[in-house]
């Protein structure tokens, strides 16, 4: 149990808990290669290339493997609704638009932020492949799943990866109740020797949404510290953030440092929207199709920033490595609080949880696998057999 | 009122108190200019180079002005005492000794941090001027004094300046009672237009160690979510840090997302210790002189890590400008829950009190300026008058 809720594993608690309750129905267990190969297929009847779908698809199933299962296949229904309202360009040609040695602006034209980052994560590595470092602003982007499958594109070059992205606005600064910034992830992913690498991926707010709509699905109340109401008060009930709530930065109230959550989702902001020339703040446009974009904007769609640094740019690498698996050794070796697991490195659940899935496929709960059938009517495509064989 | 806790403005608010219950003498009232001339003649008392006692007066006094007074000269009996247990090296020679077109690593020569980091700096802003970006990894160094000093040599340049450092062990990861990690700084210092720059500077526990110092001085409780005693549990009583307790994480506990800010803690510490080959995690050496070294040390010295970009390697300088002046408006307009001061846009406190104390000087607490006398008689120098005069 120690590390199911690390990140957002409320899905896979459910999934387990399901299991030993033999309620299995519930849960459809899939196959990743054969859901990967209905993922491509439903992009490519969006209209997207050959290798957008693939590339697309992957970071998807990336998602579902590691166990984010929030931001996996669970989101594709919400991108072919973007793409129906014409907020995402399957046929984009993104490029990139202005550069220097190290640093770049790549417009996204419209297109999946899915493959928009991955693809601009490239060029970063490219340029550190050549000058030790590489950094890229992207603008005029989509939701780009989940941000540790850019940043650790880096992993195999020996590099470190970053990625940040902004998002719809839901959490508010410290002293106000207005939503003017997004969940705004940062993602570290640093490369080990022997052991797995640390992966750092984390939502800049208390809780991400995610937990909200699981803890309000089962009528459950949240813990103090992730909600405030539309007047600002402090609540742990998950449905008043859709009545006009919003979700509070990392660290909660002022007294326990909210300030410093609303700086680095301020950082977020700056890098991802107002470096690259995207929308920013309040303006950064909804992940939901049903909501109108904000008056005047002052920028091109939803902004990322990704950037790779190589080790062996600042030192050897093997002495780097050796030093990183005494981090993570003594890390992991920490005494604990009686009561409580093992100290958890960063990125550790979702590793195992990806060797995991291999071997007892992937679980998507009813609403995910109803969404994939109705997917498969709307684009006329035989719902195919995704079950899981061991 | 408003802003004076937005840090660690607590020994300015006591200043204030002090002032209007005509507690004066409880304060001296100092001059910066005078300050600064007393504080280069004592670094230059210790050994250091002419240009290096400006340097670290410089970045000291500058923590002064900017109201983050635990890290002015209020820690420089804490740097002479380090240099007489012979942990600084008044007369380092530091240099680059790693090197590629963006990056490298800078070896402090068990130097003052304060002079370090500010030389790195420059060297990853020479790099940046060329190709963009530049990246300088710092080991073999000492305590570094504000971080927002080092990152914001990058606003006149146009660019954006980063500064990172681990500390002595003072904050347990999730789950642990053992001290592990530092308050670990992030700052960002990103330029504006016509509205003044963004600073973020924060360390990544939910409380500063300073603030549980001034709370146990005061004989005050501190609140829950700063601290866990020797046995891991959740304590108010800010004498338990010494009795062997540890400061929590930004986010306090699980719950609320403690494990954010152990993995930003973690990335502040393999950047500056790791990456660099300095010490880190629980080997990171005490800033205090009478706490040994932990045996095994792994790396050299304390760790930083420092970078600037040219923010016009992204987009042309005059659009980031503007739109961020709109950021920062926006953000200052934002509704504010009622009862509540307005929206703070970080380092706005600390420029206005810049501002401010050239024009008030500098309040220092008692302790501080009887520190500053006896380093004097020390040092065999005629303990000057600091009063300021308007």
């Amino acid at each position: 149990m120690y590390s199911r809720d690390f990140l957002n594993f409320r899905l896979y608690d459910s999934y387990i808990f399901a299991q030993k309750k033999k309620m299995s129905a519930v849960y459809h267990v899939v196959s990743p290669e054969k859901l990967k190969e209905l993922t491509i297929a439903i992009f490519s009847k969006m209209g997207c290339s050959e290798s957008d779908a693939h590339l697309a698809a992957d970071v998807l199933i990336s998602a579902d493997m590691r166990g984010i299962d929030s931001h996996g296949v669970a989101r594709l229904s919400g991108y072919v609704r973007l793409w129906k309202a014409g907020r995402i360009n399957a046929k984009a040609s993104p490029k990139l638009i202005y550069e220097n040695p190290t640093t770049g602006t790549f417009d996204g034209d419209s297109g999946l932020g899915l493959t928009n980052a991955a693809k601009a994560m490239d060029i970063a590595i490219q340029k550190a492949e050549q000058f030790g470092s590489g950094w890229i602003a992207i603008k005029n982007s989509n939701h780009f799943g989940i941000a540790a499958y850019h940043a650790m594109k880096a992993l195999p070059k020996n590099m470190i990866g970053m990625a940040l992205t902004n998002a719809s606005p839901l959490v508010s600064p410290t002293y106000s109740k207005e939503r003017l910034l997004g969940t705004n992830p940062i993602c570290y992913a640093i490369p080990a020797g022997e052991e797995s690498p640390v992966i750092i991926d984390m939502a800049t707010s208390a809780a991400a949404n995610g937990k909200l709509e699981i803890a309000q699905r089962k009528g459950e109340l949240i813990p103090e510290g992730w909600l405030q109401d539309s007047l600002g008060r402090i609540t742990n009930k998950p449905e008043d953030l859709k009545g006009g709530g919003s979700l509070l930065p990392l660290g909660s109230i002022k007294e326990t440092g909210s300030h410093k959550g609303y700086a680095l989702s301020a950082f977020v902001d700056i890098f991802s929207g107002v470096l690259s020339g995207a929308n920013y703040g309040p303006w950064v446009p909804p992940f939901v199709s049903f909501l109108p974009l904000a008056p005047d904007m002052p920028g091109e769609g939803i902004g990322h920033f990704v950037g790779a640094m190589r080790v062996d740019g600042f030192r050897p690498l093997e002495e780097f490595q050796k030093n990183m698996d005494q981090w993570i050794r003594r890390f992991k070796a920490a005494e604990t609080v009686p009561g409580q697991p093992e100290v958890i490195i960063p990125g550790e659940p979702e590793a195992r949880l990806e060797k995991e899935r291999v071997v007892t496929g992937i679980p998507l709960i009813d609403a995910v696998y109803n969404d994939l059938e109705s997917l498969c009517t709307e684009f006329q495509i035989t719902m195919p057999d995704l079950s899981f064989r061991h």
